[in-house]
């Protein structure tokens, strides 16, 4: 199966570059960035020095050539790209009978609105939210299948999703209380571009989008429960760790919580640490796995999980649900 | 006046004898570890590279003798020892009408029993809780002032009250409603002793204490309020971010609880970041200073607050209290 | 064929590990820590969370029934101790018909001497030190296709040779010139054991060793030219970087350097950047490669080198010649 | 005395603001950035948390009326400017009377030609050269002393000339042999200017500026000696660490060695670790200390030395010529 990688001088556009390139039924027919970006036509190990020898291929230009000329060679595209790019370029793809999976936030949510809410742009292609699975891919297994369009999920969505659905499939949530989702992320959480944020100088552990950040209707929407949820950026590259604050209904037994989880207890990617278990970020880094801890003291659920924020929570999850969509084992290429 | 410090060869014993080599009013008169201690005899300087030249002063055993030496030429005692020493030390001086400047967690606490929950041991000088004096310096200034013995509060304690005490004092928290502290700290924090935990490639961000840090009856006490403390070790040297989830009120306004914070307004080593404001580790390592900021929506606060832990957090308000104590400007010596 | 891995709670061990326990033909027999360790009978992943459900066999204890049972079992048997415990194992797997593959320093050197001065002990085996074939993969691969006892090279001698013996071998080097390596190596080098030197706060890029480190003599032993050789501790995990200063021989040409690099332009696990190629530590770090640039001037060759320090500058090392003493690919397992 | 600061916002220009603005006798009159620059009308201290309430006066812009109202009532102007911007304000300045202290290279070199190969730009003020002086402070105080235009050292020299000058005063190099300067130094030296390589998952140990670093000429042109001179950028935020290696006259011994360090004993910024000692870069730190070690074997001289980049590198020695330019205590404001 050929597969294209567009965006794929950012991390995980870079990342996915490796996984497939190395992968077993894979071919990595091209990767391509922007018609106008300064890393056109550079090697992609020339970014990327680790992966010299394995990724030695040019960044071509997308221009409309190379979108139809893809359109002939390849079976699916990975956006690595930016929201708005990715909404625009998904539809052309698909139009050609070729299956997208788009690492952006551009397809997750169902309503359109949001997009203009959260994202600050009105949605071009409302059509396709409904069309698009969410690829969050321990759950949504037999939709991802079938897909034509799937939208991995984001990085802070898989840690939290992965560690509330279990009890609130389990009806173990409180109803209304919202849930506390404190989240601390890698710096290349905050994409390869340079800037003040990502200056080695100026990175140190602090919160940013308090109240408003673009994760939170995703959790929302998948979780069918409210959260609070406030990102951090930590001095470390990979990984987000999560410490997850939730009321749970009167008389839920820390048993019930460990038998809620048992329904991810044979997911190949999910670890659990059970009752009392820390997830850690080095526990995760460089992993294609979640791990996920519990605790809890009367009412009070705590749930310690962790990614890596590269792997699981983007180029990872998305061959997973491209080997899911191509009838592969999911962790073909990742373990 | 003389100073000594018992314990120096620890992080915030090395680093509150820089700041009192440095002031321009005390002495330090000498530097002590255990008599058994191996550090015994090195310099100072010896063990941190960064004080030669300030520090050379040998590290002197702590023997019944150096005691009684100490009671003849000193005016105050820092302990910077293990809880379970300080408990037993304090009272050797004291008795000798020495004032002592307690960094460890000994004398914090009123409730005798809760040392036997908290910190595994049976208080031996239960009496001392009553007249321990506990050293939240801009709270309890003019007790403070009179103590024969101050209790220096604790780091995530530190950050903690100084976030949650304005609001408190105001009225403001909904009652029953814990409050949820989600707190990482750098590894100075976790002591100079050489174990896993603090092994270079061992370190990474990761919960631990969950449900049962001992700073939780601290910070309870102080802020008679119930909170739900969970501390993070955190991949840094120094400092303490702390994200702190609150209800509040109905009706509670944003302007209200800036008006809260007005009492700390003139307050030299706080730095109210206001509204919006979000503190980082980078703004308070090596520094002395709180940095707090605040965001509502509805009835939920979110506090953003930040210390360095061995400044602010140990050492700079063990100074504090001693500058109070002495009738001194108490940023002398710290800004 | 059955691995035994005997030291693998440390780095080396467990990254040796986990990559006999993904190799396709060998299977991870066991795992042994020595009968004492306070690590005895804990899991492998549980002092590495990274590792959860790859490692989860138990470390056993090194007894004298365990050297028993292993002789009647394992094809061969890997070495990650300590230089003074390897010596006094090795003979006793290699009485039993098992080979042994050495991490240690305990065979690399021929003249037994020079481990009374740079080991400090002197050699209970000299006999076995003609045996032994030094690991250096891509140089000795014949001699180590027939070996019973392979001593693995160093971590820095790794780096050093492979970015020297080419220039040396096409007979460009000035003799009697000292070649100058100034090296970085991150603190898994150091090792797992907690102790100051490793502390968090504690690690800060500073050189230790000056003029005595014991893998100067294997330098010049493998390389046969005199080199001054002054290492240095970096604050990063994993990675060694050198920066080689060399004189070659009057007329010597950019083009002659080049050329002699090409004795290496087919091995799968050097990577040569060419002249003006500058290695990195994340352009190899968690990679089985050697990275190697060149820069003339007149007569002043600089040669810059990077390798991941657990990967080829050890544990992938090792695998490497057991590949080859297996008769399969040297790269199998590692790329 | 007035003093401004013209590029404040970066890193040499705002740890130089904040050193002023607590020096007991300087007044810190304003601080300036470029007149397009997007930084301008922002509080330096909304740049550099960690200096609120300090430094919380506005960046201004350098128009023209600007620099006629600073030559009205200032002192002295700092400039932390480009190389480029140095050389064409610095004479504005002096025509008006005012002091010049300049932490660039644009005056360090006396031959103009160089700039042209170095710098790449034709110098426009050559007669400058002659007259500024060359700001190694404990080097040249008494030229310092009656300086209108300082050119304050670079930080690789200030490192390699305290360590060499020594040994090359009291005649002990040999002749004709380059000294090979290996050094390293942290990321606020490559500047605040957001770029790949200062992007937070991009730094890395690595060399850098092979043979052709603008450090070269300006170490050989003070010492009088050649040098081969190896910059590296570390995954640190502040420090350089060099290891030198110099060969002496054969017959000297290191007590030769350790009495020509003799010349310094006296300086209070500089810290003689003696023979055998060992730099760190967290000896050095957030210090305006430099610290030097040396070792001797044979004719082969190794020395280890190390400074904070900002401090003794840059604005600590900027300040140190400053108050030897006013007649002050050259640590004045540093210790």
């Amino acid at each position: 199966m050929n597969i294209v990688i567009i965006g794929a001088s950012g991390y995980s556009g870079a990342e996915l570059a490796q996984l497939v390139a190395k992968h077993p039924h894979f071919v990595l027919q091209g990767c391509y960035v922007s018609a106008g970006s300064h890393d056109r036509d550079k090697k992609l190990s020339d970014l990327y020095p680790q992966h010299r020898g394995l990724l030695d291929m040019p960044l071509q230009g997308l221009t409309a050539d190379a979108i139809a000329d893809i359109g002939q060679h390849v079976h699916a595209v990975c956006l690595c790209t930016e929201h708005k790019v990715s909404v625009e370029l998904a539809p052309q793809f698909l139009e050609q009978g070729i299956k997208v999976f788009d690492l952006s936030g551009g397809f997750r949510l169902t309503d359109a609105e949001l997009y203009t809410q959260y994202y600050g742009f009105d949605h071009p292609h409302p059509e396709l939210l409904r069309q698009a699975v969410y690829g969050l891919a321990e759950w949504h297994n037999s939709a991802i299948m079938d897909a034509q369009l799937v939208a991995v999920a984001g990085c802070y969505p898989t840690a939290s999703l992965n560690a509330l659905k279990p009890v609130q499939q389990a009806g173990l949530l409180a109803p209304q209380q919202k849930v506390i989702i404190n989240a601390v992320s890698g710096v290349t959480g905050a994409g390869r571009k340079a800037n003040m944020n990502t200056h080695f100088c100026e990175v140190s552990l602090a919160p940013y989008g308090v109240f408003n950040h673009r994760h939170t209707p995703e959790v929302e929407q998948a979780l069918g429960h409210p959260v609070l949820f406030t990102p951090h950026l930590g001095n470390f590259n990979r990984g987000i760790l999560a410490t997850i604050y939730a009321q749970v209904n009167a008389g839920t037994t820390l048993t019930d919580i460990t038998d809620a989880y048992q329904c991810l207890a044979d997911e190949p990617l999910i670890r659990l640490l059970g009752a009392g278990g820390l997830a850690s970020i080095k526990g995760v880094a460089q992993t294609p796995y979640v791990d996920i801890g519990w605790h809890l003291q009367q009412q009070q659920l705590i749930i310690s999980v962790a990614i890596d924020n590269l792997l699981k929570g983007a180029s990872g999850q998305a061959l997973q649900c491209m080997n899911i969509n191509a009838g592969l084992d999911p962790t073909t290429g990742l373990v």
